[in-house]
C-alpha cells in the first residue's frame, strides 16, 4: 500500500500514472499549493524540498517524481513498464528519464516560476525558458521520428508519461508541444490509456481534453 | 571496453569516476568546449544535446551523466557502487540521484551559462543561481548531518562521486560547498579514493587539492 501526495496536473502525475499502470493499491492525499501547504513543518518533515509528489514506500517518505517512477517499475517489473537492468535498451530508457529531470523539467519551472528566479525579469526568464523547452520538443519530435511512435520505439514505457505528462504542462504556452506531429501522435496514444482516464478522474483534470 | 568523450573537470568526471571505480578499460577522448567542438555535425551525431559526456556502450553512444552513472553501477555490480533493484535503500539512492540531476545541477547551468539564460540580467540570473545552489548544500548537509557520513549512510556510493564533483564545481564560488562541515567531510573522503586520484591524473586537473 503507497500513499501519494499530490497536487492535481503537478509532477505528482507521473508517479500517479505509474501507480495506476501497475495496478497497485494506494492512498491519495491532496497538498493545496495555493495555501502554500508544501511549506508548512509537516510537509517539509516528509518532502524537504516542499514540492509534490511524496510517496510513502514500506512506511517511509520519498521524493522526486522520476525516482519513484522508476522505483515503482522496480517493484513491479510484471507491469513491464521499463526495460529491466541488463536489457539491451536499458541505456537509452535511463538517458531519457534523467534528460527529461535534467533539462526539460527544470525548463518547465523555469517557466512557471520565473518570478523566483529573478523577480525583475521574470519576462525575459519565462522566454528563455520557453526557448529552452521549444528546443528539447525539436529534439525529442527528431527522436520520435527516427525512432518511435514510443520513446523507446515499439514499447510503451514510463518515459512515455513522463514526456506527455511535460507536454500537457506546455499547453497553454505560446507553442505547444502538440505542434510538433510525432509529439501529439504520442500524446493520443498515451491518452488513450485507461491509466489517463482515471488519472483525470481522480485529480479532477478536465483541460487538454 | 568503453569510449567516454570528456571535457576536464565538467559533468564527464560523473561517468569517469565511475568506470574508474568499476575497475573496468575505457578509452578517452577529449571535447574542445572552448573551441566549440561540442557543436560540430560529428560530436552532435553522438550526443543531440551538445554537453559531455557521451560513452560508448556496446558500440552506441549514451549521454547524460547521472543515467551513465547508474547504468555502470548495473553493469559492474560487483563494485558494489549502489544499492540493488530491491534493496532497503533503493529509493532513497534513486531519490538522491534525481535530486541532484533534477535541481543541483541545473543550478550550476544557471551560475554557470548565466549570460545564456537573459544575456541582459547574467548578473541576478547568476545571482540566483548562486542560492539555489546554497539552499542544495544546506539540505544535503542536514542529511549528512543526520544521516551521514556517506549519503547512503555508513555505505559510500556513486550519489557521493555525483555530491563531490558538484561540491568542486562550486570552489571557487562566494560561499564554497566546503563551507558546510559534513560536507567537507564527505570530500575528504571521496578525495581519498584511488579513482579521485586516477582521475586527476587523466583530466590533468590540478586546483582543488
Ligand atoms: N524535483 C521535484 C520537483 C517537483 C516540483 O517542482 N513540483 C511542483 C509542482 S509541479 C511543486 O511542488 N511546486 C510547489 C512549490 O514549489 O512551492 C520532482 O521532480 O519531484
Ligand atoms: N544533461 C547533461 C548536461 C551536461 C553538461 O551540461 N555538460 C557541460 C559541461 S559541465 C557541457 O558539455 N557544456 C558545453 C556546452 O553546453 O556547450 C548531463 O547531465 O550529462
Amino acid at each position: 500500500m503507497y500513499t501519494l501526495y499530490f497536487a492535481p496536473g503537478t509532477a505528482a502525475m507521473l508517479t500517479h500514472l505509474v501507480l495506476l499502470e501497475c495496478g497497485v493499491p494506494y492512498e491519495l492525499k491532496a497538498v493545496d499549493l495555493a495555501a502554500g501547504e508544501q511549506r508548512s513543518d509537516a510537509y517539509l518533515a516528509l518532502n524537504p524540498g516542499g514540492t509534490v509528489p511524496t510517496l510513502i514506500v514500506d512506511g517511509a517518505p520519498h521524493g522526486e517524481t522520476a525516482a519513484l517512477a522508476l522505483l515503482l517499475t522496480e517493484r513491479h517489473p510484471e507491469a513491464g513498464l521499463a526495460p529491466a537492468v541488463g536489457a539491451p535498451d536499458r541505456a537509452v530508457f535511463l538517458q531519457w528519464m534523467f534528460y527529461l529531470a535534467n533539462t526539460l523539467q527544470p525548463g518547465f519551472r523555469q517557466w512557471f516560476y520565473a518570478d523566483e528566479f529573478v523577480p525583475d525579469s521574470a519576462e525575459a526568464i519565462a522566454e528563455a525558458g520557453r526557448q529552452r523547452i521549444e528546443a528539447c520538443w525539436e529534439r525529442i519530435a527528431a527522436h520520435l521520428d527516427n525512432h518511435g511512435p514510443h520513446m523507446l520505439g515499439e514499447t510503451f514505457s514510463v518515459v512515455d508519461l513522463y514526456v506527455v505528462m511535460l507536454m500537457r504542462w506546455s499547453r497553454n504556452m505560446p507553442r505547444p508541444a502538440t505542434d510538433w506531429p510525432s509529439l501529439a501522435a504520442l500524446a493520443t496514444k498515451v491518452k488513450a490509456r485507461p491509466s489517463w482516464k482515471t488519472l483525470y478522474e481522480r485529480e479532477q483534470l478536465s483541460e487538454w481534453a
